[in-house]
């Protein structure tokens, strides 16, 4: 969640309205627990929070407890008194009343003129305005409504109490944040809080877990996944649809190590942007390395290790392996956030003259990958561009950036894409395309680009032999398809809640017997399907057969199969995820698999 | 090459003279050099060599020079003269001879009672023995031959002269190491040569440049290898016949990341085991971890991260990955001594009841993939036993050792293994059947293995629930089929001297026109072929037919097709690899292709 409101801004109604919610919020508290001191309690997407340093550990029954007495304070009317002071006359207010964070940022006004961390100094505002809510008074720029009476049919709720460091910095007190959510109509409210309940139960953390798709080790370390072999499964075969898509296109695998020395990474650029989030590795033996953040620098050097001529270009190169970046330690999570990313990377070294029919078959490659996963309708396209105000950030000649913004402006015309051109996203080394998609729960989903590079094969020394036995330096195009696969992954269980199409899905049919002198027949059954390459599971435990069925759809497997004696005859009950039914003969089954899997449904 | 002499045997006639010859080396090094201060000169396997701090700088001339020296001092009939004298007097007589050497050497004799370098102390012998060879006076053992004539008609030959650090360590002075071979026939001198020059032919570092397969960068660093799209395709085509042969016997593949907390080596035992070999990874934010030096941890980690009950057994799990290890800098080269090293690694975890059929069917997976390769014909297995002496060197229960070794003796008998017992042999953590195979060059080679291992899932506290419900260590059975794919790339490029089987071979049809008007005929014939999924590539430059043809014979592509008028008819004319032609129907031709590659010839 990201703090919306903006110094120089006038708040929309509905903004104004939380941030009066917070102040409420924190006039609750006062009245519960008169000792608490407060930190700051800003807007933000969906609602408000206020960072209290409380001596009490709050738990669910004490948010209903300050809800309603917010209520109770809401039927009062209170008003919202604004007042104009000096720092001095505020400084003595907040001393007064024993509130050393507002202190705190009353001398950051009076020093740096601002109360943002880091920012340039400027002239201290001589007067602040302070709000004043029943007992509550807040040292707040506003503006509120003008009495609680406002908030009276204005739904909101106190969802949970976190941890929060005073100022975001780790070494500072943690203080307690009560994030409320706050919308105009109840039915939002409502809304919102069920998309929560379904994200809640589409977690990729824990449906990996319930599915058995990845682990995590106390002894390996965290950001570190552990895939299991279904897991390995799903990844697998997106590995294999990608491979196929991108071998059609002329890409060829190479296969890179994970160390390298750290001036290939002072050339390329990214020992200067990564800094801190460089892995580095050393030996007693006197080793020096770094790990690879990224995948470019390696395959550059493929490229380099022969002599060139243009007639053998484009020569296209794809990987997928592990790159790894310290992020920091109170960051990583689940598999959105981790140490190891497993990335899918891709480059086309080629001529200037090349570029455009290269990038458009990257554009064809995204096009393919994502309709075998469901994911192209609604997408849109960015064209990420240069931060014009800030070139210093990025590598390259300004006249190489200017001819790149323009082919890709270009291919977005001629194909169709109705590129946004959006300032400031651009990459390192160029200008891109970025794809954006949503997933099932509406959330927006950045994933594949293709980036154009003129930079680095200058760094790099990537030529070819042209047709006058000149050198000549060649274009690099970067493109990702489905970015990390920890990530994809993550997304892919969201999206689908587990319930994978059949050719990702870890078991593609479940087999059981009803009783012991089954087994013969059910063993038969699934040799002959697991001939065709399909994926099976035999349950021979000895439970209720309801209970292993209720386990197989637990697990979300696309086909049950239970085999007693009326299945002799080769007709099959098959049992679809979702629980309808149907009667089959088992060769047109295996034709039905078959096809399905086939089409990716 | 390693040392054979063993202070307490007596050496064979070949071994005295192959010593005496060093000396003889060493005497005419003292009269064309006589400044020469002498390390030692021991025999070696098919030689002798002598470490020498000479002022000069030895090249290919200098070496005939010194063998013609040598010669001449044998028709002199000089005699190997013996004295016995004391560590003083011999002190005293090395120093006249200003041979600084020689002195630590006999200092080491007076302290430590060995010029050995890692020896317990043992008392100072007291006397000493002294050998002259015309001027030459060496502090030696013994024994020799009695006077040079009896080295007349042994055929010996100064090969290579090589730098040396004086007793082995990197802290001394680099010596000047002259290398010699010495056999009792001429005949096999002969054929040791010429399989030498074979094996320079053949070697990997050489053929892996010319056909493309890997490469190294200054940028990335030594024991690093990049590996070229053509070096991928024959890693993957192993990995594929892995994965498929051993999917048959119930194995999974896993994912895990390069790094783990040092806690988890603790615990295995390897953190103690590799010490310096461990590559330590930190971060600017405070990260500690290792690079992993093993596998099997790591997948520990999945095998406890749920709980397991025996119906669930055996688990099994393989994996393809990067390992690192930090040896010595100036030990790495070529694909053989890398940093990074991509181990398929694969483990059982069973109940003792299922023991010997999981290793009986491991050993099964390594025949199936020893002959695929070609390589099952010559094989022999050692059952690799504890050092019964130093039996700390090993983890895990005296009682659970005898255990394994008799249940792989008694799997060694009933498959027929005719498993040679070998003490001294076994891995860390249990007993081992390895197998040994001879490559073309009529070099051993020892990859494949079977790992019997009681302690490790004692220390991981890896349990299944048995029928009584209660907690029941399982046992882990370690494989290794074709241990690093960069050893065995580089086995299998000097095993078949670049020259593929078809199956491996990175393009298996090379297609070129007569001229361009044959272009489109060419390219139809190639779409064909590459339809079937059969590794193609079509050469369209402009050079001559018969340099085209010499360039592919160079890249030792299976088969050549050079397309012109008469091919129009659909008769190919089909050149072979080695360079027999046949003409053959085109769909025949297809048919002959996935046959051979079928059959993996």
């Amino acid at each position: 969640m990201k703090k919306k409101s903006n110094e120089n801004s006038t708040p929309e109604l509905i903004e104004i309205k939380r941030h009066s919610c917070s102040h409420l919020l924190a006039a609750a508290v006062l009245s519960l627990y008169p000792k608490t001191k407060f930190g700051i309690g800003p807007t933000i997407d969906n609602g408000f929070y206020y960072d209290l340093d409380l001596k009490e550990s709050l738990g669910a029954n004490d948010l209903k407890t300050i809800e309603k007495k917010m209520k109770e304070l809401i039927t009062k009317d209170l008003k919202f008194t604004k007042k104009v002071i000096s720092l001095a006359e505020a400084e003595k207010l907040f001393t007064q009343l024993q509130q050393p964070y507002k202190i705190e940022l009353l001398r950051d006004l009076k020093e740096k003129g601002s109360t943002k961390i880091k920012t340039e100094k400027k002239e201290n505002p001589k007067k602040v305005t302070i709000y004043q809510l029943g007992n509550f008074i807040d040292l707040c720029r506003g503006p509120h409504v003008s009495s609680t009476k406002e908030l009276a049919n204005f739904p909101f709720k106190l969802t949970k109490v976190a941890g929060a460091y005073w100022r975001g910095n780790e070494k500072n007190k943690m203080l307690t944040r009560i994030y409320g959510l706050a919308f105009n109509q109840k039915k939002e409210l409502k809304e919102y809080l069920n998309r929560q309940a379904e994200a809640e139960k589409r977690d990729h953390r824990k449906l990996g877990k319930e599915l058995d798709l990845f682990c995590f080790s106390k002894l390996v370390g965290p950001g570190l996944p552990l895939f299991s072999p279904k897991g390995v499964i799903i990844i697998d075969q997106l590995k294999k649809e990608i491979e196929k898509i991108c071998a059609g296109y002329g890409f060829q695998k190479v296969m890179t190590p994970h160390l390298a020395k750290i001036e290939l990474y002072r050339l390329s650029g990214h020992a200067d942007k990564f800094k801190k989030e460089l892995f580095r590795v050393h030996s007693d033996q006197g080793h020096n390395f770094v790990m690879k953040p990224v995948q470019c620098p390696h395959q550059t050097q493929i490229y380099a290790s022969q002599k060139r001529s243009y007639r053998d270009l484009p020569i296209r190169y794809m990987e997928s392996e592990k790159q790894y970046r310290a992020e920091k330690t109170g960051e990583v999570g689940g598999l959105n956030r981790v140490y190891a990313i497993t990335v899918e990377d891709g480059h086309s070294f080629c001529r200037v003259s090349q570029v455009k029919e290269e990038i458009k078959n990257m554009v064809k490659i995204i096009k393919d990958f994502y309709i075998s996963v469901g994911l192209w309708e609604n997408h849109w396209v960015s064209l990420s561009l240069r931060d014009y105000e800030h070139q210093e950030k990025y590598i390259g000649d300004s006249q190489d950036w200017d001819q790149c913004e323009k082919m890709l402006a270009e291919i977005s015309k001629e194909m169709n894409l109705d590129a946004k051109k959006i300032e400031g996203e651009a990459a390192l080394y160029g200008p891109k395309l970025d794809f954006m998609f949503k997933d099932s729960l509406g959330n927006e989903i950045q994933i594949p680009t293709v980036q154009l590079d003129f930079a680095t094969p200058k760094r790099f020394n990537l030529v070819c032999t042209n047709e006058k036995g000149e050198d000549e330096y060649v274009v690099m195009v970067h493109r990702a398809i489905l970015g990390s696969y920890e990530r994809f992954l993550a997304l892919l269980i969201e999206h689908f809640a587990g319930a994978f199409p059949i050719w990702l899905s870890p078991v593609q049919v479940y087999l059981t017997p009803v009783g012991e002198k089954h087994i013969p027949l059910a063993q038969k059954i699934e040799k002959e399907i697991q001939k065709e390459g399909i994926r099976t599971e035999l349950d021979l435990s000895s439970e209720t057969i309801s209970y292993r069925v209720r386990k197989a759809e637990k697990q979300k497997i696309p086909y049950i199969l239970v085999l007693g004696d009326k299945e002799k005859g080769g007709v099959l009950n098959i049992r679809k995820r979702g629980g309808q039914t149907e009667k089959i003969q088992k060769q047109d089954f295996i034709k039905k698999l078959l096809k399905e899997i086939a089409e990716k449904k």
